[in-house]
């Protein structure tokens, strides 16, 4: 399963690795209780996956459960922490895909449902479609016996304050995975933009720009400014790199990163590959990020 | 301008070119007052993308007039001729993509809009954001002082015959093009599959899947069963063949549809490059399309 990645490096072959994210951004003066919380949201998702990796589960299974838990945290821009966008509401967008079978389930524009990475991986095993949006993803919830929740779920004192002062955007959440047995996958979910407009999907439902995996090579899941995300195609870019080129996965990463920064767009990205190394360039003041792989402890940075 | 294509190919290099699909599909007993009708609607849109380009007009006007013109005849699978849902209403989607400058537009899942093309424009044009899907799309056409049209527009006594049939999908339309400038442009517009569940999206709004542009490189519209072109990045991938093997226009075209084949996939895609050169290769039945070239007149197969 493994690529041409230059094979002299020093880092480990892990026998699992994951990575996770809270959203390209801008420092804040935050409190320190908030930034506990971030800190728990954050170290419970890298636990969560690692707990499925170490009993030999699926890669698949491990960035769906750390990203759930960063959509539950209330304090990441995903599930419960959504922004709200011009009109008010959240509105919420994620994508899911295994690199095994390059299988893809991802929803767009949702308004009632808690955790869409959940609804991502009910359309992903479905199978008949892959991408569904807006009141027809909720349709298919509803026919899953997935419980819809009001719009209230998502406005908490923060969020609207937020809103209020149409601040830059707080970020989005993303998984990415190695499972032991050489499969690869990669998860995002976002609120999206804060004051975006009524309606606008960004990158992270979208498979090639803000979510990527493909056996043998490499899973990723990127945060930043959406719409160049999607216009340069960033996350199978990191992808065809390593196919095409036979670049390291921390080359491929942080060369499309830097693209980017030099078209006018910023952002960031979480990547591991077939051997478990992992990348996590990003041309924001800060990316909120972790890693866990086998044998070695988790690390938190820019919480 | 050039990539590195084969240079020893005998292909003419145009000065500008123009090429257009109906859909891959099926062949069908078409009578043959259907035939004319969309025999002159593929001859139209070449008519109209061949006057802005022969008045050595931009490639995106072009694809854009090209595609509208399909759009409004009724005959194919996008505009006015859409296919209906489950639910027995028409869900449109298109995108539009400049090569200079990556420059993007696209709108998912609309239900009251004539030509979502000229909405696409419209998207690209605001560059706020780059994708918009369902009521806030429809929002902001009514911003933009577009008019909606009720869903019995799309409602015509064939496509609902379709629908109580559940028949196969009848494809999807698209255009792209090279103007004297060494622009290069695509554009992609469908009503997705009949019957298919309510807020399914395909590729054809999502860039890099259905549609994708690159200045120096070339310029693809696909077709066919839209989520295996989503998993496999297909519109893009052609793209990164060129960059990085240095293939010809036609055999990474050809290679990215026989793959598909070998997984399941059936479709085709329509491909400019920077030297002009068409390739058109699918693995459906059939797949209506067509060309013209500066010097050339146009030719249609599989009307």
């Amino acid at each position: 399963m493994q690529t041409n990645i230059d094979a002299g490096r020093a880092e480990p072959q892990s026998r699992w690795a994951l990575a996770i994210h809270g959203g390209a951004g801008t420092p804040r003066d935050l409190p320190q209780s908030e930034r506990a919380r971030r800190h728990e949201a954050m170290s419970g998702a890298l636990a969560a996956g690692a707990a499925i990796l170490e009993a030999q589960g699926g890669s698949l299974d491990a960035v769906q459960a750390a990203v759930r838990v960063l959509e539950d945290s209330g304090v990441l821009n995903a599930g419960r922490g959504a922004v709200l966008n011009h009109e008010g509401f959240a509105e919420l967008d994620a994508s899911l895909m295994d690199g095994n079978g390059r299988r893809v389930g991802a929803v767009a524009g949702l308004r009632h449902i808690a955790n869409p990475i959940d609804l991502a991986r009910r359309v992903m095993d479905d199978g008949r479609h892959v991408l569904l949006g807006a009141a027809g993803a909720e349709q298919f919830a509803l026919e899953e016996g997935v419980a819809l929740v009001p719009p209230s779920y998502f406005i908490t004192g923060r969020r609207r304050r937020d809103l209020e002062a149409a601040r830059a955007p707080a970020g989005t959440v993303g998984a990415v995975a190695l499972d032991v047995h050489g499969h690869l996958a990669a998860g995002t979910s976002t609120g999206g933009l804060t004051n975006k407009h009524f309606g606008r999907i960004g990158d992270s439902p979208i498979i090639g720009a803000g979510t990527f995996a493909e056996s043998g090579l490499c899973a990723v899941s990127a945060t930043g400014d959406g719409e160049f995300f999607i216009r340069f195609t960033v996350a199978s870019e990191v992808s065809a790199r390593l196919r095409y080129r036979g670049s390291p996965l921390e080359v491929a990463a942080r060369e499309v990163i830097a693209h980017l920064k030099t078209v006018g767009g910023s952002g960031g990205l979480i990547a591991v590959d077939a051997a478990g190394r992992i990348a996590m360039p990003y041309s924001s003041a800060v990316m909120p990020r972790g890693q866990v792989s086998a044998g070695q402890r988790p690390e938190l940075s820019d919480i």
